[in-house]
């Protein structure tokens, strides 16, 4: 049996690898023991609390200071920012802050499902199924109406038709191709991806604003010329 | 002369401290690489790469599993998620993804300023200017009208004069005390603070949140209890 990265399900868990995500005993007690302590917002304390865990899932993006991997709750925090400066580059016109309500949800699930790397083949065939359970129990930890709320944005971003889920799938590529610029290719280099790869997944940027996807277009071909990303 | 958590100005500096944030000269090419490679949208795609550094902001608070400090960005997202789950407990009706906008804005100028300690006294006395001049800069960078909503936005919450500043300004105090319970007390034993500074200074959540102030003041009790908050 291996994991969805490819490692044997038995060995060492890569950091950020989509099995790893699970926090241990000690988090879970603690979350415990405030929602104790919160009567009747017992429940909701528990999910704040838990939430916490999203800061340690590792994704494959540095940091633009090169000084170590970025975290999937202040990417989260990044592209929902992403969401209120960019808003209007989007070919239909939407709402920024549903936007960026999206951006803020759209992640949670990596708390149990663990970050997958958008070039990772094998890890993606199995990520939906992995995060569909993700939601079912961390959206289900709330009551109603709040939990039915943060799963219909979750629903929202996943099936990408609306044209604010649309914008916050493109920006939240946008945001790791100008991380991983800034950081001179590094991720792009320590797993091996070509420029081919990088126009195909990003190009996920040009079904919702043609203004974006112009910019992201010039800091691939900008980073193909520095060296920083290989053709194929 | 000293900084404001009260080192030696030619000290070295402590992560986190106020003035420590700026960072370091490969970041500030980094972003203006990617600007000059935006076009139009060069201003904002600065400041939207130059937002990452906040990511480098260390706060004093622990995370929940004890295995660091909590950065700036992070906590960015985690309050923003407050907001969202528990604008319900508002004493006066709020517009929740107002309050989440303001989470996400609040500490954008601690890029420039660092995170100045709830109960650091000297860097608090100094604070408001040093943020001031940094939401000059950050703000600045963006063009009309995204850089005056931005700082729209951070006035609101700093002035705390309506009511979704008011429990902008109540969750901004909750998350770090949620923090503290489940990481044990560490960042008030670390730093001496007792329990009576502990309660004055979250009583903030009281002007916004019956119900949260009693969830916050069982919490503090519990800690006292537990021996992870002393009296003084």
């Amino acid at each position: 049996m291996t994991t969805p990265d490819g490692s044997p399900a038995d060995a060492p868990r890569v950091p950020g690898s989509p099995s790893q995500a699970r926090a241990p005993a000690r988090a879970d007690g603690a979350a415990a023991a405030l929602a104790a302590l919160a009567g009747d917002l017992g429940d909701r304390i528990r999910f704040l609390v838990e939430l916490d865990r999203l800061k340690l899932v590792l994704r494959r993006t540095l940091l633009s200071d090169e000084s170590r991997r970025e975290n999937t709750a202040e990417h989260s925090w990044h592209v929902a920012l992403l969401a209120l400066v960019l808003a209007d580059q989007a070919d239909e016109p939407v709402d920024a802050l549903h936007v960026a309500r999206l951006m803020l949800v759209h992640d949670i699930v990596e708390i149990d499902a663990g970050d997958t790397f958008v070039y990772d083949t094998a890890g993606r065939e199995t990520q939906a199924a992995r995060e569909e359970a993700a939601a079912d129990r961390l959206f289900g930890l709330l009551p109603d109406p709040q939990g039915p709320e943060l799963r219909r944005d979750w629903d929202e971003f996943e099936a990408g038709t609306t044209p604010e889920a649309r914008f916050a799938r493109a920006i939240d590529r946008l945001q790791p191709l100008l991380l991983n610029h800034a950081s001179r290719g590094a991720a792009w280099r320590d797993h091996g991806i070509t420029a081919d790869r990088v126009r195909r997944v990003n190009s996920t940027i040009g079904e919702s604003s043609t203004a974006l996807w112009d910019v992201a277009q010039r800091v691939i071909d900008d980073a193909v010329a520095r060296g920083w990303l290989a053709e194929p």
